[in-house]
Protein backbone atom coordinates (compact mmCIF):
# COMPACT_ATOMS: atom_id res chain seq x y z
CA UNK A 1 0.00 0.00 0.00
CA UNK A 2 1.17 3.42 -1.02
CA UNK A 3 1.05 5.88 2.23
CA UNK A 4 -0.25 8.61 0.79
CA UNK A 5 -0.35 10.56 4.01
CA UNK A 6 3.23 10.54 4.36
CA UNK A 7 4.27 11.48 0.62
CA UNK A 8 1.78 14.78 0.93
CA UNK A 9 3.05 15.39 4.04
CA UNK A 10 6.59 15.72 2.54
CA UNK A 11 5.54 17.17 -0.65
CA UNK A 12 3.17 19.64 -0.19
CA UNK A 13 4.86 21.84 1.91
CA UNK A 14 6.99 22.77 -0.55
CA UNK A 15 4.54 23.65 -3.36
CA UNK A 16 4.20 26.97 -4.86
CA UNK A 17 1.12 28.33 -5.32
CA UNK A 18 0.28 31.08 -7.12
CA UNK A 19 -1.50 33.84 -5.67
CA UNK A 20 -4.38 33.01 -8.35
CA UNK A 21 -5.45 30.12 -6.35
CA UNK A 22 -7.65 31.05 -3.27
CA UNK A 23 -7.73 27.56 -1.76
CA UNK A 24 -4.93 24.98 -2.65
CA UNK A 25 -5.05 21.18 -2.07
CA UNK A 26 -6.61 20.13 1.31
CA UNK A 27 -10.43 21.22 0.75
CA UNK A 28 -12.74 19.11 -1.67
CA UNK A 29 -11.71 21.36 -4.71
CA UNK A 30 -9.40 23.64 -4.83
CA UNK A 31 -10.29 27.51 -5.60
CA UNK A 32 -9.43 29.75 -8.26
CA UNK A 33 -9.28 33.19 -8.74
CA UNK A 34 -9.65 34.16 -12.13
CA UNK A 35 -10.38 37.57 -13.44
CA UNK A 36 -13.96 36.35 -13.98
CA UNK A 37 -16.01 38.88 -11.67
CA UNK A 38 -18.89 36.47 -11.33
CA UNK A 39 -17.45 33.35 -10.47
CA UNK A 40 -14.96 31.37 -9.29
CA UNK A 41 -13.71 27.98 -10.34
CA UNK A 42 -13.95 24.71 -8.36
CA UNK A 43 -11.38 22.27 -9.50
CA UNK A 44 -11.05 18.48 -8.01
CA UNK A 45 -10.08 15.08 -9.28
CA UNK A 46 -10.29 11.24 -8.64
CA UNK A 47 -9.15 7.97 -9.91
CA UNK A 48 -11.59 4.88 -10.09
CA UNK A 49 -9.34 1.93 -10.43
CA UNK A 50 -10.53 -1.59 -10.25
CA UNK A 51 -10.24 -3.77 -7.18
CA UNK A 52 -9.53 -0.60 -5.28
CA UNK A 53 -12.59 1.82 -5.72
CA UNK A 54 -15.28 -0.79 -7.50
CA UNK A 55 -15.01 -4.35 -8.35
CA UNK A 56 -15.12 -5.02 -12.64
CA UNK A 57 -16.07 -8.53 -11.55
CA UNK A 58 -19.65 -7.78 -9.94
CA UNK A 59 -20.21 -3.94 -11.23
CA UNK A 60 -21.93 -3.55 -14.75
CA UNK A 61 -19.27 -0.72 -16.66
CA UNK A 62 -22.39 1.81 -16.77
CA UNK A 63 -22.62 1.99 -12.98
CA UNK A 64 -18.56 1.95 -12.77
CA UNK A 65 -18.86 5.04 -15.26
CA UNK A 66 -21.58 6.51 -12.87
CA UNK A 67 -19.80 6.36 -10.28
CA UNK A 68 -16.93 8.05 -11.35
CA UNK A 69 -18.39 11.03 -12.27
CA UNK A 70 -20.77 11.35 -9.30
CA UNK A 71 -17.86 10.86 -6.97
CA UNK A 72 -16.12 14.07 -8.25
CA UNK A 73 -19.60 15.84 -8.25
CA UNK A 74 -19.83 15.60 -4.62
CA UNK A 75 -16.91 17.23 -3.94
CA UNK A 76 -18.34 20.35 -6.02
CA UNK A 77 -21.18 19.90 -3.94
CA UNK A 78 -19.50 19.66 -1.13
CA UNK A 79 -17.91 23.15 -1.73
CA UNK A 80 -22.18 24.50 -2.61
CA UNK A 81 -20.84 24.76 -6.76
CA UNK A 82 -22.33 23.75 -9.85
CA UNK A 83 -20.37 21.47 -11.75
CA UNK A 84 -19.52 22.06 -15.35
CA UNK A 85 -16.56 20.51 -17.47
CA UNK A 86 -14.66 17.53 -17.42
CA UNK A 87 -11.65 15.69 -18.36
CA UNK A 88 -11.52 12.04 -18.35
CA UNK A 89 -8.29 8.96 -18.38
CA UNK A 90 -8.77 5.43 -18.77
CA UNK A 91 -5.40 3.06 -18.84
CA UNK A 92 -6.72 -0.41 -19.74
CA UNK A 93 -5.64 -3.77 -20.26
CA UNK A 94 -7.40 -6.65 -20.60
CA UNK A 95 -10.83 -5.10 -21.14
CA UNK A 96 -12.27 -5.19 -24.22
CA UNK A 97 -13.34 -2.59 -26.11
CA UNK A 98 -16.86 -2.84 -25.49
CA UNK A 99 -16.97 -2.98 -21.67
CA UNK A 100 -14.73 0.67 -22.28
CA UNK A 101 -17.56 1.59 -24.16
CA UNK A 102 -20.07 0.99 -21.53
CA UNK A 103 -18.17 2.67 -19.17
CA UNK A 104 -18.09 5.39 -21.24
CA UNK A 105 -21.89 5.42 -21.53
CA UNK A 106 -22.30 5.52 -18.04
CA UNK A 107 -20.08 8.34 -17.78
CA UNK A 108 -22.03 10.18 -20.43
CA UNK A 109 -25.59 9.43 -18.64
CA UNK A 110 -24.33 11.11 -15.31
CA UNK A 111 -22.55 14.14 -17.53
CA UNK A 112 -26.23 14.57 -19.12
CA UNK A 113 -28.09 14.04 -15.66
CA UNK A 114 -25.87 16.83 -13.63
CA UNK A 115 -25.13 18.81 -16.92
CA UNK A 116 -21.63 18.36 -17.67
CA UNK A 117 -19.84 18.72 -21.04
CA UNK A 118 -16.97 15.79 -21.20
CA UNK A 119 -14.45 18.12 -23.40
CA UNK A 120 -11.43 15.82 -23.26
CA UNK A 121 -9.50 12.60 -22.61
CA UNK A 122 -6.75 10.04 -23.02
CA UNK A 123 -7.51 6.32 -23.38
CA UNK A 124 -4.20 4.09 -23.07
CA UNK A 125 -3.19 0.57 -22.87
CA UNK A 126 -1.41 -0.69 -19.76
CA UNK A 127 1.46 -3.43 -19.70
CA UNK A 128 -0.04 -5.04 -17.09
CA UNK A 129 -4.31 -6.27 -16.89
CA UNK A 130 -6.02 -3.69 -15.10
CA UNK A 131 -8.22 -0.46 -15.01
CA UNK A 132 -7.15 3.04 -13.63
CA UNK A 133 -9.76 5.91 -14.84
CA UNK A 134 -9.75 9.51 -13.47
CA UNK A 135 -12.02 12.24 -13.86
CA UNK A 136 -10.61 15.86 -13.51
CA UNK A 137 -13.65 18.48 -12.45
CA UNK A 138 -14.18 21.64 -13.27
CA UNK A 139 -16.72 23.74 -11.30
CA UNK A 140 -18.23 27.20 -10.67
CA UNK A 141 -19.01 29.30 -7.68
CA UNK A 142 -20.10 32.53 -7.09
CA UNK A 143 -17.10 34.57 -5.83
CA UNK A 144 -15.80 34.02 -2.22
CA UNK A 145 -19.08 32.00 -1.73
CA UNK A 146 -17.19 28.28 -1.69
CA UNK A 147 -18.21 26.75 1.46
CA UNK A 148 -14.59 25.00 3.12
CA UNK A 149 -13.72 23.20 5.89
CA UNK A 150 -12.41 25.70 7.50
CA UNK A 151 -15.24 27.97 8.78
CA UNK A 152 -16.76 26.17 11.77
CA UNK A 153 -17.57 28.29 14.79
CA UNK A 154 -18.43 27.51 18.37
CA UNK A 155 -21.39 27.44 18.69
CA UNK A 156 -22.44 25.84 15.70
CA UNK A 157 -24.60 22.97 15.54
CA UNK A 158 -22.93 20.07 13.56
CA UNK A 159 -25.42 18.12 10.75
CA UNK A 160 -25.55 14.96 7.96
CA UNK A 161 -27.39 14.84 5.16
CA UNK A 162 -29.31 11.76 4.26
CA UNK A 163 -27.78 8.47 6.69
CA UNK A 164 -24.28 7.27 6.98
CA UNK A 165 -22.89 3.48 7.20
CA UNK A 166 -22.74 0.36 5.39
CA UNK A 167 -22.61 2.37 1.90
CA UNK A 168 -21.04 -1.03 0.58
CA UNK A 169 -23.26 -4.19 1.01
CA UNK A 170 -26.45 -1.11 0.86
CA UNK A 171 -24.62 -0.49 -2.93
CA UNK A 172 -24.88 2.89 -1.58
CA UNK A 173 -21.29 3.75 -2.55
CA UNK A 174 -22.68 2.98 -6.48
CA UNK A 175 -26.52 4.10 -6.24
CA UNK A 176 -25.73 7.31 -4.27
CA UNK A 177 -26.77 10.82 -5.15
CA UNK A 178 -24.70 13.37 -5.16
CA UNK A 179 -25.88 16.33 -2.52
CA UNK A 180 -25.75 19.02 -5.22
CA UNK A 181 -28.78 20.93 -4.73
CA UNK A 182 -28.39 20.57 -0.93
CA UNK A 183 -24.91 21.88 -1.12
CA UNK A 184 -26.11 24.56 -3.58
CA UNK A 185 -28.42 25.56 -0.65
CA UNK A 186 -26.19 25.59 2.30
CA UNK A 187 -23.87 28.36 0.37
CA UNK A 188 -24.08 31.40 2.90
CA UNK A 189 -25.73 28.84 5.66
CA UNK A 190 -22.86 26.50 6.69
CA UNK A 191 -19.73 27.94 8.37
CA UNK A 192 -17.98 24.27 7.15
CA UNK A 193 -18.50 21.57 5.17
CA UNK A 194 -17.50 18.52 3.25
CA UNK A 195 -18.29 15.38 2.12
CA UNK A 196 -18.55 11.59 3.75
CA UNK A 197 -15.93 10.01 1.95
CA UNK A 198 -13.72 8.40 4.14
CA UNK A 199 -16.00 7.59 6.98
CA UNK A 200 -17.55 9.81 9.64
CA UNK A 201 -15.29 10.63 12.61
CA UNK A 202 -12.31 10.94 9.88
CA UNK A 203 -13.59 13.15 7.72
CA UNK A 204 -14.93 15.16 11.35
CA UNK A 205 -12.01 14.94 12.15
CA UNK A 206 -10.54 16.79 9.05
CA UNK A 207 -13.27 19.50 9.30
CA UNK A 208 -12.32 20.55 13.41
CA UNK A 209 -8.73 20.51 12.41
CA UNK A 210 -9.02 22.74 9.53
CA UNK A 211 -11.43 25.12 11.44
CA UNK A 212 -9.65 24.89 14.93
CA UNK A 213 -12.66 23.84 16.93
CA UNK A 214 -13.37 20.81 18.81
CA UNK A 215 -16.77 18.64 17.39
CA UNK A 216 -18.89 16.89 19.67
CA UNK A 217 -20.98 14.16 18.05
CA UNK A 218 -23.64 12.10 19.99
CA UNK A 219 -23.25 8.78 18.50
CA UNK A 220 -27.29 8.38 19.37
CA UNK A 221 -28.48 11.06 16.87
CA UNK A 222 -26.54 9.45 14.13
CA UNK A 223 -28.74 8.46 11.28
CA UNK A 224 -27.78 4.90 10.50
CA UNK A 225 -28.71 3.64 6.85
CA UNK A 226 -30.24 0.15 7.15
CA UNK A 227 -28.06 -2.64 7.94
CA UNK A 228 -25.63 -0.49 9.69
CA UNK A 229 -24.45 -0.02 13.51
CA UNK A 230 -22.64 2.01 14.78
CA UNK A 231 -18.97 1.02 14.01
CA UNK A 232 -19.90 0.76 10.42
CA UNK A 233 -21.39 5.08 10.50
CA UNK A 234 -18.29 6.05 12.11
CA UNK A 235 -15.78 4.36 9.56
CA UNK A 236 -17.31 2.88 6.86
CA UNK A 237 -16.80 5.84 4.41
CA UNK A 238 -18.22 6.07 1.01
CA UNK A 239 -21.50 7.78 2.21
CA UNK A 240 -21.12 10.96 -0.12
CA UNK A 241 -23.36 12.64 2.49
CA UNK A 242 -22.62 16.34 3.49
CA UNK A 243 -21.20 17.01 6.66
CA UNK A 244 -21.36 20.54 8.20
CA UNK A 245 -21.38 23.14 10.67
CA UNK A 246 -24.17 26.04 10.64
CA UNK A 247 -26.03 28.04 13.15
CA UNK A 248 -29.06 26.30 14.65
CA UNK A 249 -31.24 28.81 13.46
CA UNK A 250 -29.53 28.96 9.93
CA UNK A 251 -31.75 25.89 8.15
CA UNK A 252 -35.46 26.32 9.51
CA UNK A 253 -36.20 26.60 5.48
CA UNK A 254 -34.35 23.31 4.77
CA UNK A 255 -36.99 22.40 1.32
CA UNK A 256 -39.17 19.31 2.38
CA UNK A 257 -38.08 17.56 -1.07
CA UNK A 258 -33.85 17.75 -0.54
CA UNK A 259 -32.35 14.81 1.30
CA UNK A 260 -33.61 15.12 4.72
CA UNK A 261 -30.71 16.58 7.57
CA UNK A 262 -29.82 15.58 10.97
CA UNK A 263 -28.17 17.50 14.27
CA UNK A 264 -25.55 15.12 15.05
CA UNK A 265 -23.73 17.26 17.24
CA UNK A 266 -22.15 20.56 18.36
CA UNK A 267 -18.91 22.92 17.57
CA UNK A 268 -16.66 23.76 20.72
CA UNK A 269 -13.90 25.64 21.15
CA UNK A 270 -11.07 23.20 20.56
CA UNK A 271 -7.67 22.21 18.46
CA UNK A 272 -9.33 19.41 16.21
CA UNK A 273 -10.37 16.97 18.16
CA UNK A 274 -13.28 15.07 17.78
CA UNK A 275 -15.20 14.25 21.29
CA UNK A 276 -18.20 11.43 22.06
CA UNK A 277 -21.16 13.03 24.06
CA UNK A 278 -19.30 12.60 27.39
CA UNK A 279 -16.42 14.75 25.75
CA UNK A 280 -14.20 12.38 25.89
CA UNK A 281 -11.77 12.74 22.52
CA UNK A 282 -12.12 9.36 19.57
CA UNK A 283 -8.64 9.05 19.73
CA UNK A 284 -8.50 5.75 17.49
CA UNK A 285 -8.25 6.29 13.84
CA UNK A 286 -11.45 5.19 12.12
CA UNK A 287 -12.37 5.31 8.76
CA UNK A 288 -9.64 4.10 5.67
CA UNK A 289 -7.59 6.05 3.24
CA UNK A 290 -7.71 4.58 -0.34
CA UNK B 1 -3.87 -2.85 -27.26
CA UNK B 2 -7.09 -0.98 -26.85
CA UNK B 3 -8.19 0.66 -30.26
CA UNK B 4 -8.26 4.45 -29.22
CA UNK B 5 -9.35 5.59 -32.30
CA UNK B 6 -12.39 2.88 -32.52
CA UNK B 7 -13.67 3.63 -29.37
CA UNK B 8 -13.82 7.04 -29.62
CA UNK B 9 -15.48 7.16 -33.06
CA UNK B 10 -18.63 5.90 -31.66
CA UNK B 11 -18.35 7.52 -28.24
CA UNK B 12 -17.72 11.20 -29.13
CA UNK B 13 -20.45 11.74 -31.87
CA UNK B 14 -23.31 10.98 -28.89
CA UNK B 15 -21.51 13.59 -26.05
CA UNK B 16 -23.80 16.44 -25.05
CA UNK B 17 -21.53 19.74 -25.45
CA UNK B 18 -22.71 22.81 -23.96
CA UNK B 19 -22.72 26.13 -25.36
CA UNK B 20 -20.11 27.00 -22.74
CA UNK B 21 -18.03 25.39 -24.75
CA UNK B 22 -16.08 26.40 -27.58
CA UNK B 23 -13.95 24.12 -28.36
CA UNK B 24 -14.91 20.56 -27.68
CA UNK B 25 -12.71 17.13 -27.96
CA UNK B 26 -10.51 16.51 -30.93
CA UNK B 27 -7.73 19.47 -30.81
CA UNK B 28 -4.65 20.05 -28.46
CA UNK B 29 -7.05 21.48 -25.50
CA UNK B 30 -10.59 22.15 -25.03
CA UNK B 31 -11.48 26.04 -25.38
CA UNK B 32 -13.77 27.01 -22.70
CA UNK B 33 -16.20 30.07 -22.62
CA UNK B 34 -16.63 31.57 -19.08
CA UNK B 35 -17.79 34.64 -17.90
CA UNK B 36 -14.56 36.02 -18.03
CA UNK B 37 -14.43 39.34 -19.91
CA UNK B 38 -10.51 38.99 -21.11
CA UNK B 39 -9.87 34.88 -21.22
CA UNK B 40 -10.88 31.89 -22.53
CA UNK B 41 -9.98 28.61 -20.75
CA UNK B 42 -7.63 25.61 -22.57
CA UNK B 43 -8.05 22.86 -20.39
CA UNK B 44 -5.76 19.28 -21.55
CA UNK B 45 -5.28 15.65 -19.64
CA UNK B 46 -2.64 13.13 -20.38
CA UNK B 47 -1.30 10.06 -18.78
CA UNK B 48 2.29 8.86 -18.55
CA UNK B 49 2.31 5.21 -17.90
CA UNK B 50 5.43 3.05 -17.32
CA UNK B 51 6.21 1.31 -19.85
CA UNK B 52 4.23 2.74 -22.12
CA UNK B 53 5.42 6.45 -22.05
CA UNK B 54 8.82 6.06 -20.33
CA UNK B 55 10.38 3.04 -18.65
CA UNK B 56 11.10 3.63 -15.41
CA UNK B 57 13.84 1.17 -15.35
CA UNK B 58 15.70 3.92 -17.34
CA UNK B 59 14.51 7.17 -16.47
CA UNK B 60 14.63 8.60 -13.29
CA UNK B 61 11.44 9.25 -11.35
CA UNK B 62 12.45 13.14 -11.40
CA UNK B 63 12.78 13.05 -15.21
CA UNK B 64 9.18 11.23 -15.89
CA UNK B 65 7.62 14.03 -13.22
CA UNK B 66 9.09 16.45 -15.59
CA UNK B 67 8.16 14.78 -18.84
CA UNK B 68 4.31 14.53 -17.21
CA UNK B 69 4.27 18.55 -16.87
CA UNK B 70 5.72 19.18 -20.24
CA UNK B 71 3.63 17.13 -22.28
CA UNK B 72 0.70 18.98 -20.94
CA UNK B 73 2.57 22.05 -21.19
CA UNK B 74 3.36 21.46 -24.94
CA UNK B 75 -0.65 21.32 -25.64
CA UNK B 76 -1.16 24.67 -24.15
CA UNK B 77 1.65 26.08 -26.11
CA UNK B 78 0.02 24.63 -29.34
CA UNK B 79 -3.15 26.74 -28.51
CA UNK B 80 -0.89 30.15 -27.98
CA UNK B 81 -1.84 29.60 -24.74
CA UNK B 82 -0.39 30.25 -21.03
CA UNK B 83 -0.54 27.03 -18.27
CA UNK B 84 -1.60 28.01 -14.90
CA UNK B 85 -3.34 25.34 -12.45
CA UNK B 86 -2.97 21.75 -12.61
CA UNK B 87 -4.29 18.52 -10.91
CA UNK B 88 -2.39 15.27 -10.41
CA UNK B 89 -2.91 11.82 -10.03
CA UNK B 90 -0.68 8.50 -9.53
CA UNK B 91 -1.66 5.03 -9.04
CA UNK B 92 0.99 2.93 -7.81
CA UNK B 93 2.08 -0.22 -7.22
CA UNK B 94 5.44 -1.97 -6.62
CA UNK B 95 7.02 1.76 -6.03
CA UNK B 96 8.61 3.06 -3.05
CA UNK B 97 7.67 6.20 -1.49
CA UNK B 98 10.97 7.71 -2.22
CA UNK B 99 10.62 6.54 -5.80
CA UNK B 100 7.19 8.79 -5.87
CA UNK B 101 8.85 11.34 -4.05
CA UNK B 102 11.54 12.05 -6.42
CA UNK B 103 8.71 11.91 -9.51
CA UNK B 104 6.81 14.39 -7.59
CA UNK B 105 9.82 16.86 -6.84
CA UNK B 106 9.96 16.48 -10.66
CA UNK B 107 6.27 17.61 -11.09
CA UNK B 108 7.56 20.51 -9.06
CA UNK B 109 10.45 21.39 -10.64
CA UNK B 110 8.42 21.88 -13.98
CA UNK B 111 5.70 24.01 -12.31
CA UNK B 112 7.85 26.26 -10.64
CA UNK B 113 9.94 26.96 -14.05
CA UNK B 114 6.96 27.45 -15.98
CA UNK B 115 4.66 29.04 -13.43
CA UNK B 116 2.13 26.63 -12.69
CA UNK B 117 0.15 26.02 -9.44
CA UNK B 118 -0.49 22.08 -8.75
CA UNK B 119 -3.70 22.77 -6.91
CA UNK B 120 -4.68 19.11 -5.70
CA UNK B 121 -4.51 15.22 -6.72
CA UNK B 122 -5.25 11.81 -5.73
CA UNK B 123 -2.53 9.12 -4.90
CA UNK B 124 -3.97 5.45 -4.85
CA UNK B 125 -2.84 2.09 -4.73
CA UNK B 126 -3.36 -0.29 -7.31
CA UNK B 127 -3.49 -4.31 -7.22
CA UNK B 128 -0.96 -5.08 -9.93
CA UNK B 129 2.72 -3.73 -10.11
CA UNK B 130 2.68 -0.66 -11.95
CA UNK B 131 2.50 3.15 -12.35
CA UNK B 132 -0.51 5.03 -14.14
CA UNK B 133 0.41 8.88 -13.62
CA UNK B 134 -2.12 11.77 -14.81
CA UNK B 135 -2.03 15.24 -15.30
CA UNK B 136 -4.87 17.86 -15.77
CA UNK B 137 -4.01 21.06 -16.94
CA UNK B 138 -5.56 24.47 -17.41
CA UNK B 139 -4.97 27.70 -19.39
CA UNK B 140 -5.83 30.55 -20.44
CA UNK B 141 -5.62 32.54 -23.49
CA UNK B 142 -7.10 35.89 -24.78
CA UNK B 143 -10.68 35.63 -25.83
CA UNK B 144 -11.27 34.12 -29.31
CA UNK B 145 -7.08 34.05 -29.89
CA UNK B 146 -6.96 30.23 -29.74
CA UNK B 147 -4.90 28.81 -32.29
CA UNK B 148 -7.28 25.60 -33.76
CA UNK B 149 -6.34 23.04 -35.78
CA UNK B 150 -8.64 24.19 -37.72
CA UNK B 151 -7.64 27.58 -39.67
CA UNK B 152 -5.18 26.52 -42.24
CA UNK B 153 -5.89 28.37 -45.84
CA UNK B 154 -4.95 27.36 -49.23
CA UNK B 155 -1.75 29.97 -49.45
CA UNK B 156 -0.15 29.32 -46.29
CA UNK B 157 3.00 28.21 -45.78
CA UNK B 158 3.59 25.31 -43.60
CA UNK B 159 6.34 25.64 -40.94
CA UNK B 160 7.69 23.39 -37.85
CA UNK B 161 10.06 24.63 -35.38
CA UNK B 162 13.36 22.64 -33.62
CA UNK B 163 14.23 19.15 -34.84
CA UNK B 164 12.42 16.37 -36.24
CA UNK B 165 12.94 12.58 -35.33
CA UNK B 166 14.91 10.26 -33.37
CA UNK B 167 13.31 11.53 -29.97
CA UNK B 168 14.12 8.33 -28.14
CA UNK B 169 17.73 7.52 -28.98
CA UNK B 170 18.30 10.94 -28.86
CA UNK B 171 16.25 11.22 -25.50
CA UNK B 172 14.69 14.25 -26.87
CA UNK B 173 11.38 12.64 -25.59
CA UNK B 174 12.39 13.47 -22.10
CA UNK B 175 14.73 16.38 -22.49
CA UNK B 176 12.55 18.40 -24.64
CA UNK B 177 11.29 22.05 -23.95
CA UNK B 178 7.53 22.81 -24.84
CA UNK B 179 7.33 25.65 -27.21
CA UNK B 180 5.56 27.97 -25.25
CA UNK B 181 6.63 31.24 -26.09
CA UNK B 182 6.96 31.01 -29.32
CA UNK B 183 3.29 29.21 -29.21
CA UNK B 184 2.47 32.49 -27.49
CA UNK B 185 4.06 34.65 -30.04
CA UNK B 186 2.10 32.63 -33.19
CA UNK B 187 -0.96 34.00 -31.40
CA UNK B 188 -2.77 36.43 -34.35
CA UNK B 189 0.32 34.84 -36.79
CA UNK B 190 -0.48 31.00 -37.11
CA UNK B 191 -3.38 30.06 -38.72
CA UNK B 192 -3.72 26.42 -37.65
CA UNK B 193 -1.39 24.72 -34.73
CA UNK B 194 -0.73 21.77 -33.46
CA UNK B 195 2.00 20.04 -31.43
CA UNK B 196 4.23 16.63 -32.94
CA UNK B 197 3.38 14.15 -30.55
CA UNK B 198 2.28 11.28 -32.57
CA UNK B 199 4.59 12.13 -35.79
CA UNK B 200 4.92 14.49 -39.00
CA UNK B 201 2.75 12.53 -41.37
CA UNK B 202 0.03 11.58 -38.61
CA UNK B 203 0.12 15.46 -36.95
CA UNK B 204 0.03 16.16 -40.73
CA UNK B 205 -3.20 14.45 -41.91
CA UNK B 206 -5.13 15.47 -38.57
CA UNK B 207 -4.21 19.70 -39.12
CA UNK B 208 -4.81 18.95 -42.69
CA UNK B 209 -8.26 16.95 -41.84
CA UNK B 210 -9.59 19.74 -39.49
CA UNK B 211 -8.69 22.50 -41.92
CA UNK B 212 -10.39 20.90 -45.30
CA UNK B 213 -7.34 21.68 -47.15
CA UNK B 214 -4.17 19.33 -48.25
CA UNK B 215 -0.76 19.87 -46.97
CA UNK B 216 1.78 19.59 -49.46
CA UNK B 217 5.15 18.36 -47.65
CA UNK B 218 9.18 18.91 -49.24
CA UNK B 219 10.36 16.09 -47.41
CA UNK B 220 14.06 17.83 -48.34
CA UNK B 221 13.19 20.23 -46.11
CA UNK B 222 12.58 18.91 -43.33
CA UNK B 223 14.81 19.79 -40.59
CA UNK B 224 16.33 16.60 -39.20
CA UNK B 225 17.25 16.09 -35.52
CA UNK B 226 20.81 14.65 -35.29
CA UNK B 227 20.77 10.64 -35.80
CA UNK B 228 17.46 11.02 -37.89
CA UNK B 229 16.66 9.72 -41.69
CA UNK B 230 13.33 10.84 -43.04
CA UNK B 231 10.80 7.77 -41.75
CA UNK B 232 11.76 9.10 -38.71
CA UNK B 233 10.89 12.37 -38.96
CA UNK B 234 7.46 11.56 -40.49
CA UNK B 235 6.56 8.73 -38.08
CA UNK B 236 8.84 8.27 -34.74
CA UNK B 237 6.48 10.77 -32.84
CA UNK B 238 7.11 12.87 -29.87
CA UNK B 239 8.89 15.77 -30.56
CA UNK B 240 6.70 18.20 -29.20
CA UNK B 241 7.43 20.61 -32.04
CA UNK B 242 4.99 22.98 -32.93
CA UNK B 243 3.74 22.58 -36.77
CA UNK B 244 1.68 25.15 -37.96
CA UNK B 245 0.43 27.19 -40.92
CA UNK B 246 0.96 31.51 -41.77
CA UNK B 247 0.99 33.59 -44.83
CA UNK B 248 4.67 33.65 -45.48
CA UNK B 249 4.81 37.28 -44.51
CA UNK B 250 3.70 36.44 -40.88
CA UNK B 251 6.61 35.48 -39.34
CA UNK B 252 9.25 38.22 -40.53
CA UNK B 253 9.97 39.12 -37.35
CA UNK B 254 10.35 35.64 -35.58
CA UNK B 255 12.65 36.45 -32.52
CA UNK B 256 16.39 35.19 -33.01
CA UNK B 257 16.35 33.63 -29.18
CA UNK B 258 13.74 31.64 -30.03
CA UNK B 259 13.57 27.58 -31.42
CA UNK B 260 14.31 28.36 -35.32
CA UNK B 261 11.51 27.90 -37.49
CA UNK B 262 11.37 25.88 -41.14
CA UNK B 263 9.52 26.19 -43.93
CA UNK B 264 9.03 22.54 -45.11
CA UNK B 265 5.69 23.09 -47.10
CA UNK B 266 2.39 24.60 -48.66
CA UNK B 267 -1.12 24.59 -47.82
CA UNK B 268 -3.17 23.68 -50.95
CA UNK B 269 -6.63 23.46 -51.71
CA UNK B 270 -8.31 19.75 -50.38
CA UNK B 271 -9.88 17.51 -48.39
CA UNK B 272 -7.64 16.07 -45.54
CA UNK B 273 -4.73 14.73 -47.44
CA UNK B 274 -0.84 14.87 -46.83
CA UNK B 275 1.51 15.12 -50.11
CA UNK B 276 5.17 14.87 -51.11
CA UNK B 277 6.54 17.14 -53.33
CA UNK B 278 5.19 15.31 -56.26
CA UNK B 279 1.82 15.86 -55.18
CA UNK B 280 1.63 11.91 -54.39
CA UNK B 281 -0.74 11.70 -51.57
CA UNK B 282 1.42 9.60 -48.53
CA UNK B 283 -1.46 6.85 -47.84
CA UNK B 284 0.63 4.83 -45.35
CA UNK B 285 -0.17 5.28 -42.11
CA UNK B 286 2.48 6.79 -40.26
CA UNK B 287 3.19 7.59 -36.63
CA UNK B 288 1.73 5.48 -33.87
CA UNK B 289 -0.86 6.43 -31.48
CA UNK B 290 -0.58 5.46 -27.44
Amino acid sequence: MIDELAILQQWLPILNIGSDVAVGPGDDCAVIDSSDTEWQWLQTVDQLVDEIHFNSSDTPPEVAGIKLLKRNISDIAAMGGTPKWALLTIGANNFSSEWILEFLKGVKTAADQYGISIIGGDISSLVFPGLVTTLALTGIVPRQQAVLRSGAKAGDRLWVTGKIGNSFNSRWHLDFIPRLKEGNFLRGRATAMLDISDGLLLDAARLAKMSNVDLVIDDANIPLRTGAILPNALSDGEDYELLFSAPATALRDWPVDFAPITAIGEVIQGSGNVRNRYGDIWKMRYGYEH
